[in-house]
């Protein structure tokens, strides 16, 4: 008898259908003798109305009550799915995350988990129930509601996971688990059986949507078994571990789509400061003693906006592309030849570790990831002598 | 300088224009240079939307659950509101049943506020703040989610003041006060400016859906100044208080529609032994030693049908119609006789105090209400000499 997390993401909880199949799924796990904590996001959809309501008021909304309004998305989730399963004979019950006592630092819309006390949940396990707890939320030391951030909910599962000490925690997606790239882009993508910590938290770093980064490293710390499963199929899915039998030159290929290439005539220091006070995640590529140019999500323009409106200039659509293994950074000059063959222009690359990270034009993102997915993942036997590709 | 409780029902905050003139009406309050705390309803719609996902998974959904559900929608609209209000520069926090600390019992679905801690509530107003606190919804001693019944914002709101000790609750709503009659159903019903305690409270448990029964008993008890008015118009409404200038026969008729007269082949006090566990209000018409008729709102026929259905017969749709006054047993009489000579049949009739309900078939509800207004409302001289109605 396991102890397992199972989280169900938007789209496995988007409908009533969908949640009735959660609750089957659910269900069979319980009756293998397993105990169950279920971690639920909001019905997919539900998010953005919400966020598109607050936007009609404020397209800044504070961001306190912001965090008020989306955590009513995973209040109305559990709810109806410890219906389901109780209108079936089994016993559920949800708890929200004061309910819980999930607590958080401060950090609106983007808050990190502090501690997570068991006794309620251990205690409503050990009365046989399935315990289905709201994903993305949080509460601060003053009890204001937070929440993690978008894909907050696999960071609550494997904190909560981690918590409990549970044999595994399951993440139960639209895709059937991690993949060398988006297989939305290039449908020659291949699931992969397994992947490190290291490279998966890369992954997610440089905007690999199945997993979250946050979750992804308290996984890692906590040394929390995850895995990725579909919701819709059955299926092995992706463990993540800390030992895999392969590891190739590249493992994967991250792209985050929607930025903005940003001349800002403000000092690198000066913009950092205030990057900082908003949380937002940027790319510094270049700077000089009076301006800097930096890439954001389309999403946090506005926020710049509103400090800098006059000072920022030349916003152009990019995307990045990041690829991640080992020793991926001794194919790099390969790639960046390969694609100045497909007439790609790379305006920046940055090497790290164990990742490469180019800078495209937005149109260009397409093209990129399938030339380089054909050329350096699939193509792995060629990767022995990267010398070969780059006249390839 | 006073302290105002200001609450506004599901139409006045059901969509972001309404939202956004609460906003600019609490804001004048507050300019005045009074202390606001605002409750509030989901905005109009939405918990009928939420209960009908609920109803898609189970007919009877779980009742702790049911209240874990619908409460999501109060923190949206809370949310909205303070955004709205901080927009306009104004320093609104919006709190829910838990972050106040609205502690009721467990009577999930239709719980009792037991207390109401105003430390926090006060510290924010302290600071200037507008506070807005969610309605309908409260926290049992084991920290469940708990709801205190449709219409159950106006009782938040009125123990919320009462906590407070404020100098007036303000019941902002679709209707500018509280009226002889339902003024949809009879156009020339007429706002009354003032109403007693007690009739208010025999109007309101009779049916009357501008104030809910549980808060006048709550305000009276409190001795809360409660006054009804419109959100859509500026006016002076209606004061509910414990002095009127003029106390006529017949204050106002309320209407219950929607309802059941079944015969049920199970003693009377086997069938109220059920009825008090589901929480329902019921009138027992007749009984017999093996049998009982009696009288429910049809919404809650499905759960009776769990216990009884194969000793259920005869459903029958009627209305139930309560005319209020400290004399107005007086009238009864002639009442009966009017609606008799208007081919109107009184099924049953129970005689209280303050109050006369007649039990009526569902398609004559409105001639019957309009015939009894127009005769012994519009028509008080008359009076005076009841002998003189009986043959009108």
């Amino acid at each position: 008898m396991a102890l397992l997390v199972q989280k169900f993401g938007g789209t496995s909880v988007g409908s009533i259908e969908r949640i009735e199949a959660v609750a089957e799924r659910v269900i069979q796990t319980r009756q293998l003798g397993h105990k169950v904590v279920v971690v639920l996001s909001a019905m997919s959809g539900e998010t953005n109305r919400l966020l598109g309501l607050a936007k009609q008021i404020d397209e800044v909304p504070t961001p306190r009550e912001l965090d008020v309004l989306l955590t009513a998305g995973e209040q109305v989730s559990i709810a109806l799915l410890a219906m389901a399963i109780n209108k079936r004979g089994f016993n559920a019950v949800s708890m929200t995350a004061d309910q819980v006592t999930i607590r958080t630092d401060n950090a609106f819309n983007n808050a990190n988990i502090i501690s997570i006390d068991t006794d309620r949940l251990e205690s409503q396990l050990e009365q046989g129930k399935i315990v289905i707890v709201a994903g993305f939320q949080g509460r601060d030391s003053h009890n204001n509601i937070t929440t993690l951030g978008r894909g907050g909910s696999d960071t609550t599962a494997v904190a909560v996971a981690g918590a409990l000490k549970a044999d595994e925690c399951q993440i139960f997606t639209d895709v059937d688990g991690v993949y060398t790239t988006d297989p939305r882009i290039v449908p020659s993508a291949a699931r992969l059986p397994e992947i490190h910590f290291d490279h998966m938290q890369t992954m997610a770093a440089c905007g690999a949507k199945v997993l979250q980064l946050q979750s992804v490293e308290y996984a890692r710390m906590h040394k929390v078994p995850l895995r990725v499963l579909s919701s819709f199929e059955e299926g092995e899915g992706t463990l993540v571990n800390f030992e895999t039998q392969h590891s190739p030159v590249m493992v994967g290929i991250a792209l985050q789509r929607q930025q903005a290439l940003i001349h800002i005539d403000v000092p690198l220091a000066e913009l950092q400061q205030q990057v900082d006070l908003f949380g937002l995640q940027v790319w510094a590529v270049t700077n000089t003693a009076q301006s800097a140019q930096i890439v954001v999500a389309n999403d946090d323009l506005a926020r710049l906006r509103l400090v800098f409106d006059n000072k920022m200039r030349h916003i152009s659509d990019v995307s990045t592309l990041s690829m991640v293994g080992d020793n991926v950074v001794t194919v790099a000059e390969a790639v960046v030849t390969t694609l100045s063959n497909t007439n790609i222009q790379v305006h920046h690359n940055k090497q790290m570790t164990d990742c490469v990270s180019l800078l495209i034009n937005e149109a260009d993102h397409q093209t990129a990831v399938e030339v380089i997915h054909r050329q350096f993942v699939v193509n792995q036997e060629l990767l022995g002598n990267p010398s070969l590709l780059a006249v390839s």
